[in-house]
């Protein structure tokens, strides 16, 4: 049945949603991938359908049950495939644990509302704690969304002509370069000279420069990390 | 009319979305915030609707048309609002940026397809170029509704009792601490004693422990900046 992503949620009617659209949604209707949902509010104990109780300790807000999150992982997380968690407290996702990802079977994705999940149930199903980035977000939903738009993009057939699979962005480790198209000239703004040259080299080497311009610019952090891997390289 | 996200996509039907349901979806029904979309394809000029074409240079992929997306702009854009172009090559989107637009009166989002959008475009406007982090998606849409997300949960009334506005993750500019609710007992797992102290000093020290070893393990580049940042303080 192809790559398949099982979404553990209190919020099922929020998918497919922007999945539903473009090229995940034609993978999603060509069978490419299937996507399942599990309310976890299926799993509650109580007649109100209770998902969250107090922290102990005390502190703001409400924590997702270990026993509840439990029972909807065990009926929903297929074998073998791993149970992402996406919370800030996660490492921060790369495009590597994305093709990985892809590579994959599929995954499970447990998304928290509230202030979070027990740790307790995260430690026992060894579940991988991954962070989209250092902001945050109303519940794990939107994340989860965007953990699969890069997954699915990767799974073969997918990407078709019109858009590529170089991911420029990152195929020399820094930014990607910018782009220009016609007009060649728009409102006195022309496209820079040697892109119209048809040399090829000199074409990869400003782009180079200007990938590396941008990067430094940027992300001195990422600009970083590529002169340290460069410097392991050469010695 | 309050807060205003206007999308400028080629999928103005993947929104809402997922923004429709819990918390923003409830603000959005209230009126707290307004969610405005303009399809950059009703901007094109010829009879397909073209909105984009291949790159000068040369290289995979297409480039949305710096003429296209312009009109686009200056008829969605409302004023003085900034316009976010999402992109793996912009800047990382921080907790301090998305507090910054919750503060102001709302914000454009350029929504990316194919390879991206002619630079031309993005400097004549001065867009702010914005990364979720270091992974590609098929387009900016489904990262434009995780930036609508973290923005809408901080304006005024839209968080209720059930969730805090602590923001506990970046508190201490470190993660969070882990969280622990009922049952007190859970598969021979207990919650850490301490929790159950009712000694506030010792919970915040446990809990502070806990963040300072996570954040150690999975983010050594945010403890680097959390400990220059503490010599600063020091010195």
């Amino acid at each position: 049945m192809g790559w398949t992503a099982t979404v553990l949620t209190i919020f099922p009617e929020m998918f497919p949603g922007p999945l539903g659209h473009s090229l995940a949604g034609r993978a999603l209707h060509e069978g490419v991938w299937t996507l399942e949902t599990v309310d976890i509010r299926d799993f509650a104990r109580d007649k109100h359908r209770s998902v969250d109780d107090a922290p102990f300790g005390g502190g703001p807000g409400m924590v997702m049950r270990p026993d509840v999150v439990d029972a909807a992982i065990r009926a929903g997380r297929r074998e073998g495939v791993p149970l992402v968690y996406l919370t800030p407290r996660g490492a921060l996702l790369t495009q590597a644990r994305v093709r990985a990802l892809a590579a994959g079977q599929g995954v499970a994705i447990l998304c928290g509302r509230f202030e979070g999940v027990d740790q307790r149930v995260l430690d026992a199903h060894e579940a991988e704690e991954i962070s989209l980035g250092d902001y945050v977000l109303s519940g794990g939903e939107p994340a989860a969304m965007v953990l699969m738009d890069a997954v699915v993009r990767l799974l073969p057939g997918v990407i078709g002509k019109e858009e590529s699979l170089a991911e420029e962005s990152f195929e020399w480790g820094i930014l990607e370069y910018p782009h220009y198209t016609r007009p060649q000239v728009w409102r006195d703004r022309a496209v820079p000279e040697v892109l119209l040259s048809g040399h090829h080299e000199k074409v990869r080497a400003w782009r180079r420069a200007q990938a590396e311009d941008v990067t430094r610019r940027r992300r001195p952090d990422l600009w970083a990390r590529h002169q340290a891997a460069r410097k392991d390289e050469e010695g």
